[in-house]
């Protein structure tokens, strides 16, 4: 990552935002589990009585919410990464390339079939 | 972001993955809202039965576990996001600043408290 | 309830399995609240990719793997309310009467809108 | 499940609350799923900052508030349940009768390790 990585800035920025509140005492990687759980929670709520072209065609005012949720789903992620001393873009390109394999293009083309399936 | 930035780099990947495998058509808000919650349900089961002392001391076969979890999240995450056109980085910036507006740190220090209950 | 009430059966032979394991250590709502979050999680799985009709026409064997899933909610959710001395079905009943009040049916029929925006 | 079986009731409930609002239509599987999924994470919103202790002696009105969120939970759940024609007291019999064939009380006792590390 560059000095100016996106996800760099993040998490030194929930850093100093812990440190400056001494929030590090509450961000045990347990307790960020949950909050990271927690939103993911919030994302679903705005969905869950939607079609799925009512979900690809949100009002404006929704969109700006459920952006206000991802974000809030990231910088627990973010944060709790951090804590654990994962590197996260490391950890996703790496995943990346497990997902390139199982599910190679011929095979998965059209399916949601999970990998062990195809 | 810059043209290496990493959230944008995952985010280009998993459009050419989702296009090359034909998977637009799974990829609605609704659906990647779902899949996001399970991969986040997955992180959480990793710390549940553990005390907070050892969540922050995972074993390393068990840290690299969660960061694969922690990278599904991610890539999820961001997917959702580009399908209704948020820039993740954005949003996070912008959350960033409320949070610091609800949690001045002179109130906030030490406290776990919701900012409405500050 | 009676004394063969299914939600009393599950609460009695969920203690007895707990102290027959020295589980109780384990068993803190903390703990149980997660491991509620990573059962709904692996529900939420099972559909994700589907359709809405997809997901009301699944196959026996799909129908047998989320019926156990349900389970899993469903006994942690017992276990929790049992160690918070929470009696589930009173709260059950009694948060269909807020339910009933907050959206009545003339008001809410046909419509999917949180109450506070009926 | 005798006629006045609490999860019987409450069952019997929610099918006239459905009827009654012309709710069907949203009750899909895959929407239930999604509502039992939020309300899971609203219960470990409770949680996330709080040590196991407090976790364990929450003050009365935290602990009013998770009895009417577990209340949700079970109400989402048993309505998932119904309309996939799942016994969920059925389900739940032959989910602890698999329990205790996993974890023989020998085997498992004060071990928080899952049954295929036994």
């Amino acid at each position: 990552m560059n000095h100016d990585d996106s996800l760099r800035q993040i998490r030194d920025a929930l850093r100093a935002f812990a440190t400056e509140r001494d929030w590090e005492r509450f961000h045990t990687p347990k307790n960020l589990a949950m909050a990271l759980a927690g939103e993911a929670g919030e994302v679903i709520e705005h969905f869950q009585w939607l079609s799925a072209e009512e979900s690809a065609a949100l009002p404006e005012a929704g969109r700006a919410e459920v952006a206000l949720e991802l974000a809030d789903v990231l910088l627990y992620l973010v944060r709790l990464a951090d804590v654990m001393q994962i590197d996260l873009a490391d950890a996703a390109q790496r995943k990346l390339a497990i997902n390139a394999e199982r599910y190679p293009a011929d095979k998965a083309r059209g399916s949601a079939q999970k990998y062990n399936r195809l």
